[in-house]
């Protein structure tokens, strides 16, 4: 680890990230190195606290460094600082870079821009089977999808996305404060074939504040933003707003209007944001030449694609007919399976194209 | 009936509606009595057919508006013609307004320009649910609500504004000719308490081609359109081009991107159509005064709201707990009633306000 990298990490360190008072030192001294071979006297002016000051000039700053730099490569983790030729050139872009990235897996998951997938922490059946899938689509197709590890449509964004290529969580905690709990066994998924990224130090909690900080790394990270299910006022519209901030092309899915969990992703559509329903309309919306290159890889999955199944799903299947529709309570009945799972199961059979929904909840098997 | 009704009449009869050809002769003699006085030689240069001008020349044209006319007078209908002063002024104003209109019921609902609400043929329960509610809602505000007749959407937004205000029906057919069967009392109750509407002549049949041309009138009537359910390819968004063409408002009820009937609106809405979830919705984008009149309406009747409900309705509710949910599979065992009719009525206790529904198809009763 060089000692510019020390650098970087003290000064994100002193200052919490790149905060006002961290941008006007390097306004002043644009080498970070220089920054820490200053007098207290040379920083006057720009209106820092005066711990700050003596951490940076009596070197605690850098002791610090060093010793969270031993732990980091005692975990094996990578630590990306600003001017890393590997640091994700999209995320240096925005108004507030981070000055480190600490990275848990493969940072060559971040030389890309990926597509931010985010949505509610408890979202109905509809919003999880459709983050899974579009996830898993557009990273079948060579995108990366970037969520934040949360319960419920990150989560599904993170699995759906793992099951056909890559994808990176950015985290609100240290990168081994393991959160959520329920999330710990997806985390190392991701580790191990993605990456899993966050700013703050080692030993950092989740406080709450966090996540909004967090969340301008997700959209960072990103070219584009799809919201799948939110509240009316939640932090994935919170993730929205920072991304039209920084530029991203934001997108959401619609929903019926009888859920509170498509208010969010509905009223963002009403004011500007492009409603999308597949991987093909998130590719048709991106810039050249991630829309060209999407698409040329869609077109040669599409060709070999076999069907896979879960056991659960392959089962169903067997119990509809080609040539009529069932009501949903007969195959409750012939299944023994409960109306919710069937339903939750149907949804992920009507989004693979095997099953179609007729009105009344009647289903039928497709040719 | 005067002379001047006759001879509007007769000329739509013989170009059957407002057709080039005979927009090219009003555009030669704008008096429309002065064309029947005309002799073959005055409409040479206008290319019209043989027929046509034969049948302006001999009389036979006004003979046949005088035998319709004393038809339309038995039957208690009302024609009105494009200068009549009683003539919608918005449908004055599109680029094609029909000569006349056949009306049955009260000409005074169409005095005021309408909301159309308009969808599929079949829809799912959400989209009869929807389509009631809103067009209940605008009525009861002194909205007049227009719409198709058609099966399906069309027959949901009139009985719901039925219940709560006044309706315009306006038909692809004869007015004497009920069509589609299964809404023949419907017909009946809008005459009896709005208002139903044709260009065509008594006894014509519904045939497909009249009904873009109905369309027309639907959105030409109106100063807002709102699709609610729609394919992809469907009349409703014939019907919104339409609405388009003639600088109307055109907006759309979101959906879930996992039902076909979704794809109507949700396209619309990524070609700019506003998303509505609720009549609020729809006054916010309709232009002064129409917009203030409305929400103060709501006002008034928001005081002294009472619940209405149905049987069913209250029955169900009476099996709903406030402090828990209830899955679907369970109300079904506690109620007898089948899965598809419980979510259909559940949708219409959502949309009132009076039950939530949570992930995984639980529900619980509202305080």
């Amino acid at each position: 680890m060089d000692d510019r990298a020390r650098c970087w990490l003290a000064l994100s360190l002193v200052f919490r990230g790149p905060s006002a008072a961290a941008r006007r030192v390097l306004g002043l001294f644009p080498a970070v190195d220089d920054i820490f071979r200053r007098q207290a006297a040379d920083f006057e002016g720009l209106r820092l606290a005066r711990e700050a000051v003596e951490a940076i000039v009596t070197g605690r700053a850098l002791d610090r460094a060093g010793r969270e730099l031993e732990k980091i490569g005692r975990k094996a983790y990578t630590l990306l600082t600003l001017d890393d030729p590997g640091y994700p050139g999209y995320l240096r872009e925005i108004f507030d870079p981070p000055f480190v990235l600490y990275c848990e897996g493969d940072v060559e998951a971040l030389r890309n821009p990926a597509v931010a997938v985010v949505g509610a922490r408890r979202p109905t059946p509809y919003g999880r089977a459709v983050a899974e899938k579009l996830a898993g689509d557009l990273a079948g197709r060579g995108c990366v999808v970037a969520s934040g590890l949360a319960a419920g449509i990150d989560a599904c964004a993170h699995r759906g996305a793992l099951s056909k290529g890559r994808t990176v969580a950015v985290l609100g905690s240290g990168l081994d404060v393991p959160y959520p709990w329920e999330n710990r066994g997806l985390h190392r998924e991701i580790a191990g074939r993605g990456a899993v990224v966050t700013e703050f130090p080692l030993g950092t909690p989740p406080l709450a504040e966090n996540f909004p900080v967090r969340n301008r790394i997700i959209s960072g990270l990103a070219i584009a933003l799809v919201v799948v299910e939110a509240a009316r006022k939640s932090g994935s519209l919170i993730t929205a707003k920072l991304a039209l901030s920084q530029d991203r092309e934001v997108m959401a899915v619609p929903g019926n209007v009888t859920s509170e969990l498509s208010e969010g992703p509905n009223g963002l559509i009403r004011d500007g944001a492009r409603p999308v329903a597949s991987w093909e309309d998130v590719a048709e919306a991106l810039p050249s030449p991630w829309r060209e290159n999407i698409l040329a890889r869609g077109e040669a999955i599409e060709e070999n694609s076999g069907a896979s199944l879960s056991r659960d799903e392959r089962r169903l299947l067997g119990e509809l007919p080609v040539d009529a529709a069932l009501p949903i309570d007969e195959l409750a009945e012939r299944t023994g399976l409960s109306v919710s799972s069937l339903l939750a199961l149907l949804l992920g059979l009507e989004l693979k194209g095997d099953v179609v929904q007729h009105p009344g909840k009647e289903f039928q098997r497709r040719m």
